[in-house]
């Protein structure tokens, strides 16, 4: 059931038209007939779920997963592991979808924390809250600790810092998400057996005691920062792994990953499973955290970078259900839409160029700091439109014809550049905030915006939206997940088919 | 199953917490539970569906249902017929739901014309055709001649012309939707047993030889146009009805409609079952249609009244399933989402104001010919924005305090006015074809922008996106529409689910 992996292809099509009908063609292939392939039994048994899966797409809604379902049909479509991916995204074989609401008790359009409380405990709360009532005067319980009370093994992982409020909504309990050390002292608290992703914020120089590390050590975790070390560690021990992280303690953006050492989700998954497989089964929540974060600043490209490795571990998930496929649960979703990303945008009407975007190869996070460092260099915007041929195709028509660059939006990137170098701009002026949003590079902001919408792919916000996510569902209890219903039900759907409670 | 209509309230709050928080409580009451109320056995079951609805929302996808859903949960949302509507949509009280790709097989973002033809016949095509092969060298047989060839009586009724496009695809075959007469010739030999909606574009002066009403009155069919007479045709008897109709023969926006002559697409609906029903079942296609032609213009007040219009008729079907619900099937869907539509903005963050929505009472259609009537007159911008306050409230702060208009937005309207009045801009210009898309008015699109932004909501575009479309089912053979698949699988689950073929 995974992707089927290719060794990459460096020579990138300068054909336009024969992209796009490969891409038809691909996606016809995909869709055009029932067979999924090698999932087996696809319809849901009504057996209690023994083994359970919980993905979460942080800012993962309908457009996202269509998005990565159009890249991964581009035969050129480039990953940052050297391979392309070529076919239909795994969560569409799932045979049972759903579509749930997101709102939150105090706020239509929801956040992360709300979001993730929802869907660990079945209960509303307020914006910022970390599985508490909306009062703050009592701990909401998590299927996580359900599980765990219940006998099961229980693991954790994202692919954001390991105390951000997806993961932390599972395993602690705050009034506020930022309480970062608050919330990983807990991660020993939990007695979970296994946290999987990027490293604690809240063990940050300045962001607590700088004690969680000897906290988790005291109670029995064997930390890891390696793949190496990660398969080294033997099943029934507890452990704590993380990777390379960036400076918010999350892995770095798919794209932008190097290195073989830095540990994917789809191997904290793989070796998730490893270490909690047992008798008396598991729970493992796996998010994809970083899909958001590049949907907050408009970069379809990471986003979709992201969304891919969030497939790939669900590919992981379906490895394991299909060896167990009469006790094993597999359940997808997001926890709210952000940037209300739509595959269309009114300048190329009915046309779509989705091709154009294999041509960036960095996240708008470094590109914004190759940006920054051009500062008082006297970096001329003839150089810097060099720079963005090289980083995004944007501009170079020996790449495409159609990355040309218009006087319009030649005059934009300009302006933004200016801003850039020289500052000066004002974010409260609304015409600003609405190209530059609350904090991102002018000119990165700028150049991501114009190649997705040459692409066809455009942006209402630089937060999130309150469109619904979609929910998949595969295996035991499965079947319960199909209809129309709100974030906290899908929690208690996954409490029913597991007999958690 | 029909929603509650409640008598319509006329004082409008001007509380925007009080509202926010009603709208919150009131979703949260549709959601928190899993009973959804009146509709019986909403599991689905495995026999023949003996009679099917098949509900295609133009332009219709998520956003569009969830708008929708925060309208109607707004205790003073305003309907066009007086009452106001409390409580959940129709169609998320399905208990099966799927989502469905569009694409086109020339084309990754759809047009109603293809997808019309995909979901009549289980066959891609392409762009502009009304079910006939991509080469146009072959009819392809629809589900609704499938049905009638097997005996049952059929019905296709559309809030938009009789010969458009989605209707079209289910009796007609034609190289191109824009071939009207030939389309609208089609209707007798169809021998299909009542027509109801819009009417025949192709029998409009000039666009064929006028004699459509003759050929329909030749082949046995009586047509009517009013609902005293359509209530007066007897069952057995052929039938084509209209309603009062616009320039495109099209119905009224519902926000629009007037006078209780106007037949409503429920009414087309519940009368249709009426002349329909009978031992050997029954398959009728309904329209909501004009949801994408509001999408179009960026109007999403207009786009949720039709939207409501929709539902309604959707909840008579479900009045007839709860009669009959072990041989009925009752799938919804869209051809294609339009616009872009989200539910969240960049200026507004993560707010939004729904209730803002209220206060417009006309279609962007009918202010642009209000706009229009005022060029050559000296209307003066001031007056233009006393008359903004009375159609849309924007600028209106007695009525609400975020109705203000900042400087921005007062600017951007006073160069939309000018715009209107004196001509002289360049649609060309891509930054003007943002702001006024292809034809719309300057002013008008630019009023329904601020006011649709001041709520939360945004557009990306003027057409139709590629995003995937929700598919809802009840009834017999309902399950098998649950997961993600093609827009031509839902073809083929109807045809199966009827034995059709």
């Amino acid at each position: 059931m995974q992707n089927t992996r290719k060794p990459r292809s460096f020579f990138q099509s300068l054909v336009f038209g024969l992209m796009m009908s490969m891409l038809v063609v691909s996606i016809s292939g995909c869709d055009d007939d029932d067979d999924d392939g090698s999932v087996n039994a696809p319809s849901s048994t009504d057996e209690t779920a023994k083994y359970i899966f919980f993905f979460i797409g942080d800012g993962m809604a309908s457009p996202q997963v269509n998005m990565t379902e159009a890249a991964l049909a581009d035969p050129n479509f480039r990953l940052v592991n050297g391979a392309i991916t070529l076919g239909a995204m795994n969560l569409q074989h799932f045979p049972t979808a759903g579509m749930a609401t997101t709102y939150a008790e105090d706020r239509y359009i929801t956040g992360s924390a709300a979001a993730a409380t929802a869907l660990a405990t079945g209960e509303k709360t307020s914006i910022g809250t970390i599985s508490k009532n909306v009062a703050h005067t009592q701990d909401l319980k998590t299927m996580a600790e359900m599980a765990k009370e219940k006998g099961m093994k229980v693991g954790i992982v994202s692919s954001v810092s390991i105390d951000h409020a997806t993961p932390a909504c599972f395993y602690a309990h705050a009034d506020s998400r930022n309480e970062y050390y608050n919330i990983a002292s807990q991660m020993d608290e939990s007695g979970f057996d296994y946290f999987g992703g990027g490293y604690a914020k809240g063990n940050f120089p300045g962001k607590g005691a700088g004690d969680v590390e000897i906290q988790m050590q005291n109670a029995g975790y064997e930390i890891v920062d390696n793949l190496g070390a990660l398969k080294g560690v033997q099943p029934g021990q507890k452990c704590w792994a993380y990777t390379e992280y960036d400076g918010s303690g999350a892995l770095f953006y798919e794209i932008d990953r190097m290195g073989t050492d830095h540990i994917s989700l789809a191997e904290f998954t793989e070796q998730g499973i490893r270490l909690l497989d047992n008798p008396n089964g598991f729970f493992m929540m796996i998010e994809g955290g970083k899909v958001d974060w590049a949907c907050h600043a408009n970069d379809v490209v990471s986003a979709t970078h992201d969304m891919v490795a969030f497939d790939d571990a669900i590919g992981i998930a379906l490895d394991f259900y299909n060896q167990h496929p009469d006790e094993t649960l597999i359940v997808v979703t997001g926890d709210h839409e952000c940037g209300g990303l739509s595959l269309g945008y009114a300048s190329t009407g009915y046309d779509t160029a989705f091709s154009l975007l294999k041509y960036q190869d960095i996240s708008y996070q470094e590109y914004t700091e190759i940006v920054g460092s051009w500062k008082g260099t006297g970096k001329t915007f003839a150089a810097a439109l060099e720079d963005v041929k090289e980083h995004f195709g944007l501009g170079d028509e020996t790449l495409d014809p159609a990355l040309a660059l218009t006087d319009y939006e030649r005059d934009q990137l300009e302006e933004a550049f200016d801003d850039s170098m020289n500052g000066g701009f004002d974010r409260n002026d609304e015409e600003v905030f609405l190209k530059y949003g609350p904090y991102y590079d002018p000119f990165t902001v700028t150049v991501t915006h114009i190649l997705n919408q040459k692409a066809g792919i455009s942006w209402t916000s630089y937060y999130h939206t309150g469109v619904p996510v979609p929910v998949y569902a595969i295996g035991a209890g499965g079947n319960s997940f199909s209809g129309s219903y709100d974030n906290t039900d899908v929690a208690k759907k996954i409490i029913e088919a597991g007999e958690l409670n």
